[in-house]
């Protein structure tokens, strides 16, 4: 039996190994439920126009709607003597009504069969994704509302910054979220797009009905150069350029929940079902997961390079190297929506810790900006109110007496601006309530905020 | 004199080679404007909200817009001792207007003035970038009318596989670049957010008005978290994913060009004045920037994997390898835009040679596609008929025959459905011209998208 | 049963996910062997230094044996509810050995085992890609042996350069595989490296013998600090690295083949076994394989790409992110090795045809640095025989006249030193032949080096 | 005047922005000494085979001889109208000594002299790296020793692993830098060749001495084949490679040092001439340096992928896109040469803090391994000891008694093996003090190791 959809004009055999380095059976055989449908409204159209008789067109939708049924079952055997999804669909097609499932390939390349394939998986998967992401918004949302109140340390440059609600962290992530949402939203509109009918690179001679394809497909769009339709693979860079910065943000939640977690933070606890031992230490309860997904942003960003790098300079219409693009697409989805799955688990289960906190802010440096600008407000220079600030700080590390500490006489060395009310600033109660900007950690803006997300997420 | 913004707490000096490795003037000079225009909607805002002097606000106002002149006559002096932009303009401005210079940085941090002064940017350039592309597309589709009707061979694995319209593939990279126009828009969505008023990461207790701010800088939405805010690069990955596709685009048609352009392919001649010649060999004549064009992708692809790397696992929320961002994002954003400009010049320049096209259309073998469809409007199944071309090019090229040599008979000995008529479409005019299919390289379609895309781009 | 090596201090059990999440069997199962060999020198180890009872010690290192020899038929059965290769082994040793399999696990950690495992697995692979590159480097020299004489245009910037024998490209080929393999060995100096006995970062309390274990598993050196010991990755980074390159020389060699056997070029004809062919357009015989081969060295990069992120920034020693670097080494290993093997394959089968070489030298052009290097001969400066051959070629062009076809007077008018044996250096073999440098396309020098490569390759 | 050193065939003038865009002066200005180096070699060369007078090449090399000196001086006038370094000594030495320069581009390409300089500028800059990197270990080596029998927990996962010293962490960095020290020396052997002499691509006929040239210059071999020398740039990735491994070394200690400088961590402290201040939060002292260390190793990686990806399936020979390949490679030596210097600067400064750790080693799990291996010591299964071990320290943290607290009564609940010894083991003294292997973190051992690596720095 021949497996190949070509070969007349070849005398010798292809190498066992050549068919090996060659074939993408193991890669796009994800695509078979895509690869059934495509073809089904492929027969449908041809019977339409009447490229194929009708009664043929049925048959052939019959023979491959019985395949994606054993596709979904996951009972569809793959041969892969044969070299794509596609060839072992169209034998299995050829087994299941005989001859006449040579007809179905009329009018249509692997070229354009391929890519309408792929961008019926992406605009699934990006679906599915945003659902994903949606959901662990709502997980974070759900942390962010059991543990309003709990203050901690803000850090730049990993070094206390100022006074934060844990909450107002958590929004930041959700807002990270937003984004990615909105980023999936502008590439699924590039994607939903009838590509189907483009041929191998020119169109075709037959009378096909390219607006009917659309329809049955449920495609917005339909492509308007053959050229482009099978050289354009925009839509894979663009989505794997989405699922980096979505792996991005995981990786810097992780990094946030991995140092949170240490014995020398302590703010947070994960769940130890998140967790992993050592097989050699046995007091060992380690943040494998958060970890992982830290780790597997570079894998993501990696598969963006590699298809990236593949199109370089890659002369029109379609080479091989393009079969490239699935495995790095299809690694890169699976991936980020498990750690999507996982993070929400994660957040639905960490468990805040308060011991830390209390002595973190018994120093008191962290509110030296509340400071600078409580002598702003007495109509001092910003900067100079700094400039004191820092020499008060500088005064306290020397003499390891807190602010507290000082009296009211020794602070007046430093500015005369200083009153008695200035004592009532230094926790970090005040420091959050007295923000005044629009976005702040302010527990008013703050609790605002969560109700916005509760109901957008509500959605 | 102090040459810093910060310095009260600390006690000794930096070093110098610890000034020359984080100062980032040399890069973020290139914000000057921006850092101008921020300041001064800070300056007015501070005024408004009493939170300043209305006349100390005028006054610095006033002294920024001066040195907002320099800055774009290209007079403002840097001061390499300062270690940024915004030192260096907060210094001059200290020079000019004395120490009312000091209230400006009131309520505000480099952390959120930095990426405030980076989106004004990333607005501004991607406005510019959209506009090259246009042109470009201007250019392209003038050649694309120019030499309408001109065939070449399209390639596959490039390899011969069917006869094209050269329009057909001009108008192939049109569409390329109307989707990065499209990007360029949807990513302007998400950068075109006010962060300042922000402070370093939690807000601040000064009574500042963000919604004025916003009206003043013309921004479309105000940023609602703080630490976000900061934290945020999004805007820079997005934007560098853009340019990574815009780039891969222009180093596929870079390709084409060059290999259009070569002694062996022969369609096109690049323009001499954008080829150079060689120090040894007095013949050479080069197509170097298309060479360039080509290997800078690498080079653009690279900037993103640079921001992407230095952002992964970073914990929020501001730190200071989030400074890596800009040279890369400018370096893009600069090459980018030369590359557009130079081809809209050769595509305005080039010129066709027909010489070549005439010769490789004698080997009939492109055809194959056009008779394989033939005996399929002849009702013989598309593998069928796939398998006789296949064995009937076989026998050509064994008998270095051309399939037109062949006599009628010779023929009906692959099928009988050949008939005489066989013969009149073994050319490449009546190949494109029996093209069937929307988006195919058929003239009549390739002319009605050309006057699509006259309208469209004359707009 | 208990499926995993540690949980004395877990309370919950792990979820499914997070264990499918977590889990490295799919990957690491590479190991197997390495895992099987490691334990068995560590069982022995364990008996001599009596840590536990030297009949133990055989009983578990029978076992482990009688594993291994299961691995080699590929009879040994992978459960996936063990998180790695290394619990398989484990829990399989305890079926078939008992309780004492539970001694094995003394004085280690999964840290160091990991580390050893890979190293002995580096060391294999990298002994197995020398092989296979000397094998390419043999079927290069082959070809270079059958078609000596065969004289090309040398390219640079893809035009014609100079003339160049065929076999001188070829053999350019061996010394860019050449120093793949110096590469090679240099990477090993440093993965050949005992690690075992490091534990978990800091060494163990018990009496281990690292000499002893050394001998055993026969490598040259012992790690010398337990923490660097674990966290060392370099040996990884360092083969990918060796691999990014081998693919970029295989992706240059691959695309001179692919444009030296389009229809354009002609100069060589890829074997059929080693193509493919279209479902759409029956003349196709496509470069698949070579294709494919260009465009994996984007893959083999990103591997790179993917385990150098994995690493920046983390914090010593050991860290779950690093399971990570295993996948993208095994998948950089398979194909750089599988591809060294096609193009052996390819070379063997390739065949030449000179029909386009003659028309394609009948443009004298590509000989002008010869009329140059003449006029130098004559005591003109370089600089201004190039100016003057260069003009030449203008002239030349603009006339569509050969310089063969201008007169001697003509000649003369661009310089008086040009004499009638100009005319005899004007073909490809006296442009070869009259090259006088080492390295250069001059025959006797290209056959010399056939010669030495014979005699290096033969050892 | 004419400004290129080609142009006789060309008609039109390059336009401007052509000339802005391919120009490479800006970047290969770094090369002006090799190439006078490199240049004077030549006309010595040219003089003693007599293809140019003798006097000529002394004239030549006089004026050669000038240029250099003020390139070192630092006066050498770049004329950015001359497209690159090359163009630019040549036409500055045309203004010395007339037209006989012309003489000087006898039998030679900038395809081979760019490639001759830039492996001169590696070596050159092989050796300075280096020396950085070995005066860096000179510095960590001095706090090692400074700061011996400082124990602080060692981490795996972040989490508290097992006590170590931290003079062996320290002697872990001092590990992977002789390890970059090593594939120093490697890439250098690769990179010592003479490839001057090469012509464009094919040689010349001219009779140059390349032995000659090679003595001149002081390299080690010369390259073999003309076609390999001008288009191989292995040299250039591997040493980007070396780089790139050194960068993520230098991201480790870096997110060490950070991390140990916390407030949460508290082990050392950064000295403040490498920190800098914030704008904002009068209290901040940032350690900048280490975090832009950090963030700069994906600047190094991308400088990698820039070059690898500009090569991938690059047809030989040369290329105009190589001419990318040497900003990346500037960029990298610089800033890790920077790096390395400033890291030296750090540990010579760096200050430990022996607070925190005391408060830490209260929690005594971290003594779990060292009590599991007492067990076994007492003939327990490792196995059976971990999971004893395990279960105790659940038992320990559920009733909030650290083991040293709980009776020997209590601990025998959980093995009878437990004797009053093994209170004697539960503190960080003894933990490293009972390690027994090569390598391990026992005092004996790190002070060997000292005294090692003072030998060998020393040398």
């Amino acid at each position: 039996m021949a497996k190949k959809m070509w070969g007349g004009r070849f005398s010798k055999k292809m190498k066992k190994e050549v068919l090996s380095f060659t074939s993408s059976i193991d890669v796009d055989k994800e695509l078979a439920i895509y690869d059934c449908l495509g073809s089904m409204a492929h027969a449908k159209m041809l019977g339409k126009t009447k490229i194929i008789k009708p009664e043929e067109a049925r048959t052939i939708a019959k023979g491959l709607n019985s395949i994606l049924r054993s596709v979904k079952k996951g009972t569809f055997r793959i041969d892969k003597d044969f070299e794509d999804i596609h060839s072992n669909i169209q034998f299995a097609l050829e087994k299941k009504v005989g001859r006449v499932a040579n007809k179905l390939h009329a009018a249509r390349s692997r070229n354009d069969q391929v890519v309408n394939d792929t961008r019926m998986y992406c605009k699934d998967k990006i679906d599915m994704l945003f659902k994903s992401a949606a959901l662990l918004q709502k997980s974070i949302l759900g942390a962010a509302k059991r543990y309003f109140g709990f203050i901690i340390p803000g850090y730049t440059h990993l070094e206390h910054a100022q006074p934060i609600l844990f909450s107002h962290i958590l929004l930041a992530y959700i807002e990270m979220l937003e984004r990615d949402k909105a980023r999936l939203c502008d590439t699924k509109k590039r994607t939903d797009l009838l590509v189907s009918g483009s041929g191998a690179l020119s169109g075709t001679t037959l009378p096909i009905d390219r607006v009917y394809l659309k329809k049955l497909l449920g495609f917005k769009a339909i492509s308007k150069n053959s050229i482009d339709a099978v050289s354009d693979r925009d839509f894979i860079v663009e989505f794997l350029s989405v699922l980096s910065i979505m792996s991005m943000h995981l990786s810097r939640i992780s990094e946030d929940l991995i140092l949170y977690g240490t014995k020398e933070f302590g703010f947070v606890e994960i769940d130890e079902r998140y967790c992993t031992g050592s097989s050699l230490m046995p007091q060992k309860k380690n943040p494998d997961v958060l970890e992982l997904i830290r780790g597997r942003a570079s894998q993501i960003y990696s598969n963006l390079v590699s298809v990236a790098g593949m199109l370089k300079g890659l002369p029109l219409s379609y080479n091989r190297d393009m079969q490239l693009d699935k495995e790095p697409l299809f690694n890169s989805v699976e991936i980020v929506n498990e750690e999507l799955k996982l993070l929400g688990g994660i957040f639905k289960s960490v468990k805040i810790s308060e011991n830390k906190v209390a002595s973190v802010f018994k120093d008191e440096s962290i509110f030296a900006t509340d400071i600078a600008e409580y002598l702003v407000k007495k109509g001092i220079s910003f900067r100079k109110a700094h400039d004191i600030t820092g020499r008060l700080i500088k005064h306290s590390e020397k003499n390891k007496k807190s602010i507290s500490q000082l009296s009211l006489k020794e602070l007046k060395k430093f500015s005369k601006s200083f009153e008695k009310n200035i004592f009532a600033i230094l926790n970090p109660t005040s420091s959050v309530k007295f923000k005044k900007s629009i976005g702040s950690t302010n527990p008013l803006f703050v609790k605002k905020e969560i109700k916005k997300w509760n109901k957008i997420l509500r959605g």
